[in-house]
């Protein structure tokens, strides 16, 4: 997984705290980390192409979420950043060699270990989907907003 | 995730139906399933190694399950072909731009995302450690094993 994951999520919690101070700058939002800002603004492209961020462009532009920390979940991210493409690609060799003499009715299910793969793979994004910002943002300890914020402030002072 | 956990949970399979034949060799598992023998090889190394597989060398070697089929799950299979590292690396920004100046104990605790993408991770692991090759075994067409015997049968006859 790329750190594309990693950098969106924190970015979601800071631009929650941030909210009422929102838009923020590229350039602003990759110092509450020390992130690269050119790169950062790279990996948040997914995130405002589905609907997650709302970027304002020009110079007094940046970023702000575009719906409630309630409303994005770890898979919105994740998907977002990742893709949505399953982890096993099932190539459906049992019809290869052995399987070339099988009757078509026994393929009409989905090879079985496909099926067991996307019952692990579902119960993972059924996790990510189960968890929000707005959950991330009540398990942080409770400085780590008030830290944000005041950094925010000397940043733009 | 590669065409390794495929082909060594395909092979597996076709290793409980053939027990009675084994070792099973290379070139003779491959056709089972028309894949390039050389490759095989490779890709069933790591199997091999973590004791999923037993392979004999020589003229009359090959391979055999070196467990039953009900104490191999997915996991064990996964995790020997793609290795055990967890696919949501944390490195850890929450320490750096504002983070900077938080005292130690805030870190005491793992980072939240670096927790809920944990437990996706392990949502995803306990689904594949929950199923077994036998388990594959038991949701395969009845035909499956017959056609695998017979075909295997032509190619040594």
């Amino acid at each position: 997984m790329s750190e594309g994951v990693e950098w969106g999520l924190h970015c979601c919690m800071v631009l929650t705290w941030l909210e009422d101070r929102a838009p923020i700058a590229t350039g602003k939002l990759a110092e509450m980390f020390e992130l690269p800002p050119e790169y950062l603004k790279k990996r948040l492209q997914p995130l405002v192409r589905e609907g997650i961020l709302e970027s304002t462009p020009g110079i007094r532009g940046g970023y702000r979420l575009a719906r409630t920390p309630e409303r994005i979940t770890l898979m919105d991210v994740v998907g977002a950043v990742e893709g949505r493409t399953e982890a096993f690609r099932c190539t459906e060799i049992r019809r290869q060699g052995a399987g070339v003499t099988a009757g078509k009715s026994e393929f009409a299910k989905p090879c079985g270990i496909a099926t067991a793969m996307r019952r692990a793979e579902l119960a993972w994004r059924r996790e990510l989907a189960d968890q929000t910002i707005a959950d991330l943002i009540a398990d942080a300890p409770a400085n780590a907003s008030i830290r944000a914020r005041l950094f925010y402030e000397q940043l733009t002072a």
